[in-house]
């Protein structure tokens, strides 16, 4: 699988894991996102209690690696599996031009958020390696 | 949803994904796996090439910490939506009852192993904090 089609099924998948790392290791949590230019975008939405001071958050402020994982898992057939992961550098962003991009973003790609906009903020990830595999392509 | 709750969730998954520390940063994989006891086990079975020598193998070398996360996701019903976290400490083991202990719940839960066992190593996980996340109970 070459960059361009690690990206293509990277930006179609509804669903992604970040991980990050925290004070006690890494932490991974099951994301929704969008894929803006080169860059991949994530936001916090209305879920976390009062202070939004989201354990990724400061994980990012306090280690900006990330990584975030897409797959395709079939219980039955095995030789059609893959993955695409990017792994990037995040930064934390709460207003401006590129937060409303990322919310843009976010809003059209999920009909959830149509009604309730995720307030924020948003993790903008810069994309620095694509890695994938297929279980198509191993030997 | 109390720790037995998400062990069974856990537990009762066929698919999770294992992040680790990598000298880039995080690293994040699918995986398949077992439950066995307080532990948490996944093989290196037969796709990696020639040396057997995963990245993730040598991540948890350098650093034995790792986060496994299952989810559930649904892209129409978010109230339906939770994760299960297992942090733990993670040992390579490559030989002796604990591995065949390993490669054997592997099997019995995976017919895909059936005809060709997992060949190891087996990164063997203990867990040191559960974690939860459910819509159903978030504000």
């Amino acid at each position: 699988m070459d960059v361009t089609e690690a990206r293509r099924r990277f930006a179609a998948a509804r669903v992604a894991r970040l991980a990050t790392i925290g004070p006690r290791g890494p932490r991974i949590v099951p994301i929704t996102f969008a894929v803006v230019g080169d860059r991949i975008v994530t936001a916090v939405d209305h879920k976390p209690k009062t202070s939004r001071r989201l354990a990724r958050l400061d994980d990012v402020r306090a280690d900006p690696r990330v990584a975030i994982l897409v797959d395709h898992w079939d219980d039955d057939d095995w030789t059609t599996l893959w993955w695409v992961r990017a792994d990037g550098v995040a930064e934390i962003v709460t207003s401006g031009p590129r937060f409303d991009e990322a919310v843009a973003a976010l809003v059209a790609r999920y009909p959830q958020y149509a009604e309730r906009p995720p307030a924020g903020p948003v993790i903008d990830v810069t994309v620095t390696r694509w890695r994938a595999w297929t279980a198509a392509e191993s030997p």
